[in-house]
Order: structure tokens, then sequence, then C-alpha cells
């Protein structure tokens, strides 16, 4: 199947309208639609396919199916083989167009777009490969050999029986009311999470309760994270944390701006002493970013992600740097697809590169999973190992049908009910 | 005439083909088309515009017309005096919308896209009051008042007579032949420019033989500059230009990635003893960015740019922290309208912020002006105030026909002879 040449890239602009439940609302998002720009690759091999996307929150999706369009001139008429011959060769043609460069570089839209893209290469070639995760992982190891590579048939096995450690986002979302939170958290508890992150930033008063709310719940031994989703300046965030501290956060995650790497290292030093690490990543738009976050010592937690940056390609330049560093992954996930993507990187991270579960969890939220083929399955709060090959974001047909915006049905009913301006 | 209504907002992919003859050639865009993304607003009032626009390089424009469409919902029904009596808020609502906030943030193509809505905005503003640049300079000295104010006076004077010093990167592009530098540079000296730019990066004995020719021709007392435009890795950023270093150049621009403030510090450091400078900014991406190079001593000029930042409300920013820091603004400019909307910044940071002349020039390129309605005034080699109201960029109506991309005839003809795809 590596011969299969790429025929038609197509992409649709699929929301769903979160906004009404107030899911995914935060300090700076108040109303999110989690949406996606979907890719569909087709080749000339009947009933060969591969599927990407990109994660978005609402407007601005037809802005990224633009670019993905765009872009897809730079795909269409080569061989799958063509292309992961030369995969590093193949990453810098899609990302350093000449003329398209501009308009990024390898940052924003753009840089959205390359990711829904390389997705459905990588789901492409692991479906050609058939691979089904021990198959992947084998390959994977043997391509990015580390230190832990005598450990690896042991860790595979482990690792594909018990699953990697999650943390639950979704009991906490800002525009929750208490009554929510302790109910979601009490199910939650009941289900065997140990993790759990709060959205705060919005008003002072209300995460003290809300934090203290929580840390109540789950008792000391279990494990708080907060996230302020980038509201605050530097020394906002210094003195606001500093007031959450008796609830013994492990992290602070996006305190202020996420292109403010020196920022984040004056945070991290003021928190050291409090014993809150910072935690960023999910808008950190490449790997010279990361880069320098890790040589600034300005954070202590690398929350990758599947879609903000060059798909599988990036985050491999990332997760290396971060061991050299020695600073642990935890990856951003939740949205639409995030945690079926991910899950393929962090076992990627722990077999190949890590080794290690020490201060390591993924993030984990129980929305919109129904509309994928092969959903991420969670066992006692860890994600299990996917089964099928491929890079497990291809959707229902129906559910990209309903969803597409704005002529799906879904919409059509609320645009109708709302008299909004679809543009 | 603040009391308009914003009713419409158009927005044109206008694209002039430069590549054809490697005008803007450099060592990343080796074949750029020079266009922007037009906007046009109009308001209830009869002929009371606003004409802004953002430079892009060709391909992917259509992907900042579709942000800008996007972003125009923000801006319809509103009246000019609701936004400029809080011009900030309506930058944060513009800038910092919800959902298409994630795209971003601040960056990229949706940062492009806000530029250029903002540069009509100011367009507007500055015709609704009917200014004329010494009405402007008075305005915008009243509201950022500075040191150097009780000298304001005689400062406008010379300023408006004098103008302010360029520097040409019109005669070293990467493409031209040695014939071509020879006779670009004879002819540049003979109009009295003084500081010239060479473009590098790409085969190091090719810009030592270029670099030899110009600073012959030019002679010892005159200035040159080099621009990498992002090509090099760090250290070999460093070992490159060092090699350069006999041919005095008084900064190397863009050495490497623009995301990189510490490689950026780490060069400077480097390069300080050699007495070059490290300048850059083209493509920096928002005043968080500028805020660190400024923090790290990562750049020694500052190159704001009229259309990559949020217009003249993130660039006063960028020019008072400049100050502030110490460090002088030398603008990028050139592309399409460049030159025309960053001469009014210039003038503004000169005459109400650095009041200093020391180590400043702004760039200048002569291509494309023609395509303006109030096209720039070159004299002597420095930018003379422009005279009519507004912020300069209007387009010949002409113009836009003819280069709108697609559909207009220039592009009708070049497609037919080339049989390209358009998309």
């Amino acid at each position: 199947m590596l011969k299969a040449l790429i025929t038609t890239l197509t992409v649709s602009d699929v929301r769903f309208p979160t906004s009404l439940e107030q899911h995914g609302s935060d300090a700076m998002h108040a109303d999110p639609d989690y949406s996606v720009a979907y890719v569909v690759i087709d080749t000339d091999l009947e009933k060969f396919k591969g599927f990407g996307l990109t994660f978005t929150v609402g407007r601005g999706t037809e802005i990224v199916v633009c670019a993905v369009k765009a872009l897809s001139t730079l795909v269409i008429g080569k061989t799958l083989e063509e292309i992961v011959s030369d995969f590093r060769g193949f990453y810098r043609h899609l990302t350093n167009d000449g003329q398209m460069r501009w308009i990024g570089p390898e940052k924003g839209v753009i840089q959205l777009a390359a990711a829904a893209i390389l997705n459905a290469i990588w789901d492409m070639w692991a479906r050609a490969e058939g691979k089904d995760p021990k198959q992947l992982i084998r390959c994977i190891d043997f391509t990015y050999i580390t230190d832990a590579l005598t450990e690896q048939e042991a860790l595979e096995d482990q690792m594909l029986e018990e699953g990697y450690p999650a943390y639950t986002t979704s009991c906490a979302w800002l525009g929750y009311s208490d009554e929510q939170l302790t109910q979601l958290c009490s199910t939650a508890l009941g289900e065997g999470w140990t993790r759990f992150k709060v959205k705060v930033g919005a008003d002072l008063q209300d995460d003290i309760r809300r934090c203290r709310l929580i840390r109540n719940m789950i008792g000391p031994q279990n494990t708080m994270m907060i996230d302020a989703n980038q509201r605050w300046d530097v020394s906002e965030a210094i003195s606001w944390v500093s007031s959450l501290a008796e609830f013994r956060p492990l992290w602070i995650e996006e305190p202020t701006s996420p292109d403010d790497i020196l920022g984040h290292a004056a945070i991290s030093k003021a928190l050291a002493p409090l014993g809150i690490g910072v935690a960023t990543g999910e808008q950190c738009h490449n790997r010279v970013m990361f880069k320098q976050f890790l040589q600034a010592s300005a954070l202590q937690f690398v929350q990758i992600d599947s879609c903000r940056v060059g798909s599988v390609n990036e985050n491999l330049a990332i997760m290396l740097m971060a061991a050299k560093f020695k600073v642990p992954v935890c990856p951003h996930a939740g949205g639409v697809g995030l945690c079926e993507l991910v899950q393929h990187l962090i076992l990627f991270d722990y077999i190949s590169v890590s080794a290690s579960l020490e201060n390591r969890t993924c993030e984990y939220v129980d929305h919109l999973h129904e509309h994928f083929k092969s959903p991420t399955v969670i066992r006692n709060a860890c994600y299990i190992p996917p089964k099928d090959p491929g890079f497990s974001c291809e959707m229902l047909e129906s559910s990209v049908r309903k969803h597409q915006f704005p002529h799906g049905e879904v919409w059509r009913h609320i645009l109708a009910q709302k008299h909004t301006p679809i543009f």
C-alpha cells in the first residue's frame, strides 16, 4: 500500500455545539464550540484512505479549512512511499513553501492546517503497515533507540495491560456550578480517578472556593492541578497562584501568554518554593518555542498537543528534547479527537523515550468520543493502548455529516433558532 | 465623521507577479509574488471610507482573506466613535474573540488579518479628523507624551522638511546577477543613497563575492547591512556572519528562526565583539515576543512591521518598549504598501518617542508604489512626511481590479500561459 497515489484530499468544517452546556469553558474561552477541520485523503487504491484532523473551538474553523485546501496542492499527486521515504523533506515541503511560509511561519492557522494533513499521512502510514500497537511500538522503537531499550519488552507488556495513567478535566470547567463540580467529582472518584484539573483565573474568591471544594472531596492523597488558560500577566500569576498554594496544586497551567518564555521562567522560579510547577504547551506553536521553554527552565511539565504543532514529526523532536532536559511530558488532550491522537504519542514517549511514569499523566476529557470509529478506551483512569491500525481519528460518517458547519442538520437547527448570521 | 456607522467591509486578494523578475528574492523566499489582502471599509456616510491592507507573498493570501472575512463580523455595525473611544477594548475584542483566538492567538494568519482591518480603522480615523501630518503629529504627541516634548516644534519642522533617513534594499536581492547589483548600486549612489542592504544566506562564497562587490562600490564611509531571512541555525549564523565581518555590516538581519529569542541572544553576544548587531522583527508576531527580545538583549535593532502585528495599537507598545530598553527602531518595509504605512509609525517614533536619529533608518524598496493614491515620497534618500490625510494605503481601483487573484486580467493572462492550477 506504500505505492498508493494520493488522488484527493477533502476537508470538512465539523463543529459540536458544546457552548450550549458550558463544556470546555475556561477563563479565556467562555463559550467554545469544540470543532475540527477534518481531513480525508483518498488514494488510487480502493478503500485505502487516511484520516486526520486538527482541533479548533468554533468560529475560525473555516479559516483552517481554507488553509488545508491551500496546502493540499503540496500533497496531491504524491505516493505515500515518496512521502515517508523522506518524511523530513516532505515536512519541510509542507511547512516551508516559499510563499505560504510568510503567513506563519510554522505557527497559528497554517501550522494547525499542516497538522491535520500530517496526522492523516501518519494514519495512512500506520494503516499501510497494518500496525497494531505492538507492531507500531516495535517500529518506532527501532527508529528512535534510547537507553530504555533493554527493558522494552517488559515495558510493552505492562503498558498494554494496565495502560497509561490519565487525569480528568471533565469535573471542573469554569462555567460549571458548585453542584455540578460536586456531583462530577464524586462520580469520578467512584470510577477510580486520582488526578483532577480545576479551571481558574476569572475570580480569585471563586477559585479559592472551588479549589477548597475539590481538595476536600478528593482528600490529601490525590492530585489536583489548576489551569488559568493564559489569563494573567506575570506578576499577577505569581500572586494569584500563591493564594491558591494551600490547596497544593501540582502545577499551574498556562498562567500567562503562551509566547512568554521569560515570563514563564519568572513564574517557575517564584512558585518553586511553594512546590508548584508550571505546565504549558497546548498553544506553544512549534519546536523552536519548546526548545526555549526548556532552555530557560520555564516549565516543569511539557504539554504536547497532537494538532497545534506539526503532528508526530514535530512532537518527536519535542519529546526527545524534553527527555534531554529531564522534563516530563504530560500531553494536552480533550477537545475533539485529541485523546484519540495523543494516546499514540504518550505511549511512544513512555516506551521509547522516557521509560518512566514519574510525574507523568495524560489529560482526559470525557466528551465527544462517540463520534470516532475507534474511541479511546479508559480503564481505571488509564488510557488502554488502541488496538486498531492507524492514528485513531477516523470519525463516523454520520457524525461528520450532521455536524458540518453551517449546513449539517445540527447547525441548521441551532442557527434557525438563534437567527444568527453565519458569517 | 466619528459618528459614521460601519456598514460593510470588503476584502480583496491582490497579487503582483514579482517572482517573474526575482524582485524580493531571498534565501528563504525564492519566488515571492508580492501581494496584499486589501480591505475597504464602507460607512453610512457617502464617500467616507477606510482603506487598509496586510502584506503577503502570494499563495496563502486567500487564507488571510478568509480570516479577514471571519473577523469582519466583529467590526460591521459599529460606529467609528465606538471603536476609537475605547480603542484598546476594541483591539482586544478583535484579537481575543473567545473562539477565534484559539487559532492564533495573536499570531500568524489571524494577526495579519487583524492588522489589515485595524490599519483601515486608523486610516478612517485619520481621515475623520482631517489630519495632515502636522496635525497628526500634534495629536499623537498629546496622547503619548515623552521627555522629548520640549523640543517638539523644532523637531517637527526639521523632520517635515528634510525627512526621515531611509536605506535601500532594492539593489541586492538574492536572485539578481552581479551585473544587476553593480548597475543598481551605481544608480542608487547617484541618487544619494548611503545605506544598502544585501541579501545573504544561500551560499557563503557567493555572499563573500557579493558583499565585497557592494562594499567596494559604496566605499568605507557608507553603510551596509546583511539579511539572511532566517536561513541558519544558531551556531551556523555565528560562523557564517563572522566570515562576512571584514565587510563591516552594521547588522545581520533575521539570522535564524524569528521565534528563537534565546538563539538571537546567543548570536548577539557572539557578534558584538565584531561590531555587528542583530536586527529582527518583520516576522516577530506580537508585543510579547518583542518584549522578550528586548529583555534578553537578543536584538540591537527593532524592525517593526506595519502589518505583522496589530497595526498602530500594537506597534505603539513595541516602540515604547524599545525606547525604554534604549534599542533603536528601524522598520521593515518594502513589499506592497509597507513603506506607505510605516512612514507614519517612524515619524511618530522619532517625534514622540525616541527624538533621535542615531542608528535609526527605515527600509525602502522602490517597487509597486505606483499602485497607491498617495505613494511614498523619497528625497535625498529620506522619507518625506506624507501630506494627505489618512494612513496612505488606499490603492488605485484599476490596480486592485487588474491584480485580483485569480480573475484579474494580469493573472488570467499569466495563468493561461502557465497552465497552472489555481488552487
